[in-house]
C-alpha cells in the first residue's frame, strides 16, 4: 500500500539524483527573431522584458533561495496571447516557466537556466460571479486576497486561505494544489475547482472551464493540472466553487500538556464543533517561544503557561450565539476531561487577530535565521510528533527544531533553524526526515509541491509504477518537455 | 467558454454517430485455453462463470435496457488476481468490462458484445478505518450502504448517498463519479477520494492508495479514474475521507408558487442554514402527483396544497436544538417574505422518512411506465425549469413530463413517460433536450456518466479539444483499447 518496503532503495536513488547536478536540456536559445515575434504577439515592447535588472524579480524566488538566468519574461493579457506564445515556443523548442505570484516554497516558479518566463500578472480579470450557485470564473493571474474581498461583497468566500494571499495568484494556487488553513473545512482544490482553461505546450487551448457543480461527461482532465506545477499546461482561467461567507467567526487558544492530549482535543473538536470547525492548528512550545521571542507583537494568549503544546481552533458559522455555545461546551468538557490545561476564547476581532498572529508569527520568525531546513510533511496524526522529537534528538544542539502545522489535515511543518548551513547538520537531518516520513506512509510534500527542490525525492511518497505513469502523462501532454523543465519529476526523465 | 458556438454541428455529429450501429472491435474470442488460465488464476472453477443462465445477471443491466452477449464472467477476490486476469487479457487481446453492483443508468457496466465481465463482488473487504483522521481504506466491491453502516459504529459516515446504496459498489460509485443527495454538503468524490489502487489494462498495479488528506508530490493520477467508467483501469481499492456522522438530522417539506420562488428559497437556505444544510431537493407538482398517484405510501406532507413546486430540505448538525432554531427562523422569514407558501417540519423519524419517501417515490413511479425518456442534466439554476417547460410544450399530450432533482447542485432530472416508445415522441424530445442543455452551457450527464447510452453525445458538453485530449489519454493508459470498449468516448475513437 505504501512505498515502505522499498524505502532504502528509494532513498539511495533520491540522494544520487540530488547529488548529480541538473543539466540544461537541449532547448533553443532566444534570438532577435523570437523577440520580434513575441513583441508582435503582445503588441507593446514593455510586456517583453529583456533588461537584466527588470528580469531579476522574475528570475529569483522570494526566499532568495533559487535564481535562474532567464533573458526573457513575457507578460500576456489574454489566453489567445498565451496560446500564440506557446505555439511559437513549441515550434522553436524554447523552454518555458509559467509564473504566478512567485510565492512558492520549492523553486517551482523560477527558471533553472534560461527558460522563458511567462508571467500571468496581467491576466487578472474576474469574468463572472454567480452568487446563487456560488461560482466565480476568473483569470489565473488574480490575486487570492483580491478575489476573496470581491466575493465578500456577494456574501461568498474563497475556499482556501494561506499566508501569501496578498500576492499569490489563483493560477499558482491551483498549479501547486495549495492547502492552507481552512482545508479542514473546505477541502481540496480538486473538489473546489469546477473548471479550467489551460494552454497546452503546443499552444492549443484546452477548454474545460464549464462552471458546473456536476458533470460526468468523460475524463475530468482539469484534475491533471491541479498540482502539476505548470509542467503539463499553463492554467489561464478557472471556475471555482465559493462557499457562503460565514456570518460568525470565533477562535480559541488552548494549551495541552502532551501531544496525545492534542490529538484527544482534535477528536473532541470534531465531535463537539462538527460543522463549524474551520481550522485546527497546533504548535509546540518551541514554536511559540520562537515567535514570541522574535516579534514584540506576538504574545502567548495564555500568559505564564509552560505547557508543551498549543492549539488554535477557529469556528465559522451562520449563528454567532449557537457557535459561542458550542465552543463553550467543547471547552468545558475538554477541561474537565483533562484534554486541555487552559484556554482563552477571543472576545473581539482584536483578540481573534492576536491569536492568529501567534500562528502566523512562527513561519515569519523562522525566516529570520541564517539557515532554515524547512519540511512540509503529511504524516499520520498519531505519529506526527514522534518525527519532530526524533529529528530534535538527531540535530542536538546544532539547530533549533520546531513542529507546528495543520494538525486537522495531518500536515506537519517541521523546521530546523541555525545560524548557518553545514554539511554535518544537513546530514543529520536528511535523508532521515524523508526516510522516516516514507516509513510512516506519509508524503514528503503535503501542500508545497515538489518544484526543483524535491523533484528527485518523489520516490519517497510515490510508487515506482505511479512515477512511471506520471512520466508517460508528461510525454503525452508535453512531448518536447518544454513546460517548466527540471521540476516535479526526477531529471532522469 | 462553452461549446455554445458549435452546438448545431455537434448535434448533427452526435445523431449521426448514434444512428451508426456500434461494430465489434477486433478483439480475440475466448478459447478453452483462456478458461484454463482464468481457472488457474482464480483457483476455483465456480468463480469462472460460463453457463448461459448464470451469465444473464452479468450481461443485463437492472433496467433491462442493455444486454450484452458475454460468454465469461470472472469473480476475483484480490488485486493480484485482477492483475493476472488483465495481464492475460492484454496478451490475448481480450476485451473486458469491469462490473460493480451493476446499478448504472447508462449501460456502462454491461458488455456490448462478448467482452469478459470482471465482477468486483467478491472484493468486499474493509482494510482499515482511522476514526481520528476520518479515513477508510476498502476494496472496490464493498456495498455503499454496508460501508456507511460500518462507519456509523465509529461515528463517521460515507460522504455520498444515493438511491442504489443497497447494491451499488464503492468502486462503481468512484468510476461513475456518482453524485447523490448529499453532494451539496460533502462535495465531489474528486475531493473525498484520497487514494486509489488501480489495475491498468496491461495488468500493472498502479498504487496511489496513500490515505493522506494532503499530498502534492506529482500528478494526482487517481483523479483520472474517478468518472472514467472503467475505461482507463479497474479500481480495486480506495481510501476515502469520511466526515463525522451528524448527531442531529431534520427535514422540512415546503411549497412554492413559482420556480423563481424555489430559487429564492434556495438563496435563503444557503444564508440561514449555512453549514447545516445537507440537501436541497425540488420537485414539480407533476412529479409529486405522479408519486402520490402511483404509491399508496407516498403522501403529500402538505395535504391540500396545489402549488406548482415543492422543496425538501435536510439539515445535519452537531446540536439538535441549534439546528431546530435555525430551521424555524429560516421558515418564518421565508414565509414572511413570500418565498414559500407553506411548510412542514418533520416531528420525528417517521415523518423524516415520509418526506424522503416522497422524493424517492418519484424515480420509482417513473419506472412503472412502458416508456421512459430519462435525462440527468446540469443546467444553470436560473434556467433549469425553462427546460422542463419547453420540453413539456414540445411533447404535448404524447407524454407526461416531470422535472425534479438536486437543485442545490444545478442537477435536473428531466423525464418524459408514456405507454410506449415511438419515433414521433423520440424526435420531439431528442436532440432538443441535448441541444438546449448545450446552449445553456450545461452538461448532458450530471451524475450518471456516459456509458454506452451517451458516448456519442459527449460533444454537447465537452469541447473538441477536450475530447481529442481524452482520446489521447485513453490511448496512453489502454493502447489496445481492451478496457470497457464502446463506452464514454465516441466510437470513432
Amino acid at each position: 500500500m505504501s512505498a515502505r518496503g522499498s524505502v532504502a532503495s528509494l532513498a539511495r536513488r533520491c540522494l544520487a539524483t540530488t547529488a548529480r547536478p541538473v543539466v540544461r536540456g537541449d532547448f533553443s536559445e532566444i534570438t532577435a527573431g523570437d523577440l520580434e515575434t513575441f513583441t508582435s504577439i503582445l503588441g507593446d515592447p514593455k510586456h517583453v522584458v529583456t533588461d537584466a535588472d527588470d528580469l531579476l524579480p522574475f528570475n529569483r524566488d522570494w526566499m532568495n533561495k533559487y535564481e535562474g538566468k532567464s533573458r526573457l519574461a513575457l507578460r500576456p493579457k489574454t489566453t489567445e496571447e498565451v496560446s500564440r506564445i506557446m505555439r511559437h515556443c513549441s515550434e522553436r523548442n524554447l523552454a518555458v516557466v509559467p509564473q504566478g505570484g512567485n510565492t512558492g516554497l520549492v523553486g517551482g516558479s523560477v527558471p533553472v537556466f534560461d527558460e522563458v518566463v511567462v508571467s500571468m500578472a496581467r491576466m487578472d480579470e474576474i469574468r463572472s460571479i454567480d452568487p446563487l450557485a456560488g461560482v466565480m470564473v476568473c483569470q489565473a493571474g488574480c490575486i487570492l486576497q483580491h478575489l476573496d474581498e470581491t466575493l465578500a461583497r456577494e456574501g461568498l468566500m474563497m475556499p482556501l486561505d494561506l499566508g501569501a494571499k496578498g500576492s499569490c495568484h489563483i493560477g499558482g494556487n491551483i498549479s501547486t494544489n495549495a492547502g492552507g488553513i481552512r482545508y479542514l473545512r473546505y477541502g481540496s482544490l480538486h473538489g473546489s475547482v469546477l473548471g479550467l482553461e489551460v494552454v497546452l505546450a503546443s499552444g492549443e487551448i484546452l477548454d474545460v472551464l464549464k462552471p458546473l457543480r456536476k458533470d460526468t461527461t468523460g475524463y475530468d482532465l482539469k484534475q491533471l493540472f491541479i498540482g502539476a506545477e505548470g509542467t503539463l499546461g499553463l492554467v489561464t482561467a478557472a471556475a471555482i466553487h465559493c462557499p457562503p461567507r460565514p456570518k460568525a467567526k470565533n477562535a480559541t487558544f488552548l494549551s495541552c500538556d502532551s501531544f496525545p492530549r492534542v490529538l484527544e482535543t482534535f477528536r473532541r473538536a470534531k465531535a463537539d464543533l462538527g460543522e463549524i470547525l474551520s481550522a485546527f492548528e497546533f504548535l509546540d512550545k518551541e514554536s511559540l517561544d520562537l515567535a514570541t521571542r522574535t516579534f514584540a507583537d506576538v504574545k502567548n494568549p495564555l500568559e505564564g503557561s509552560s505547557d508543551g503544546f498549543y492549539v488554535l481552533i477557529e469556528t465559522s458559522g451562520s449563528d454567532e450565539a449557537h457557535d459561542a455555545e458550542k465552543l463553550q461546551s467543547f471547552l468545558e468538557s475538554s477541561l474537565e476531561a483533562g484534554a486541555i490545561t487552559n484556554g482563552a476564547v477571543a472576545q473581539d476581532v482584536t483578540q481573534f487577530r492576536a491569536f492568529w498572529r501567534v500562528r502566523e508569527g512562527v513561519p515569519e520568525a523562522l525566516n529570520t535565521h541564517g539557515a532554515m531546513y524547512k519540511y512540509d510533511l503529511s504524516v499520520p496524526q498519531a505519529q506526527m510528533y514522534d518525527l519532530v522529537e526524533e529529528t530534535r534528538d538527531r540535530v542536538g544542539g546544532m539547530a533549533y527544531t520546531v513542529g507546528y502545522g495543520h494538525l486537522g489535515d495531518g500536515n506537519l511543518h517541521l523546521n530546523c533553524v541555525a545560524d548557518a548551513y553545514s554539511d554535518e547538520l544537513s546530514s543529520r537531518i536528511e535523508p532521515f526526515v524523508y526516510e522516516r516520513t516514507a516509513e510512516l506512509g506519509g508524503s514528503v510534500s503535503a501542500e508545497h509541491g515538489l518544484g526543483q527542490m524535491k523533484a528527485s525525492c518523489i520516490g519517497y511518497t510515490k510508487s515506482d509504477s505511479a512515477v512511471e505513469m506520471m512520466k508517460l502523462v508528461k510525454r503525452t501532454f508535453d512531448p518536447k518537455g518544454i513546460l517548466n523543465p527540471y521540476k516535479v519529476l526526477p531529471s532522469s526523465n
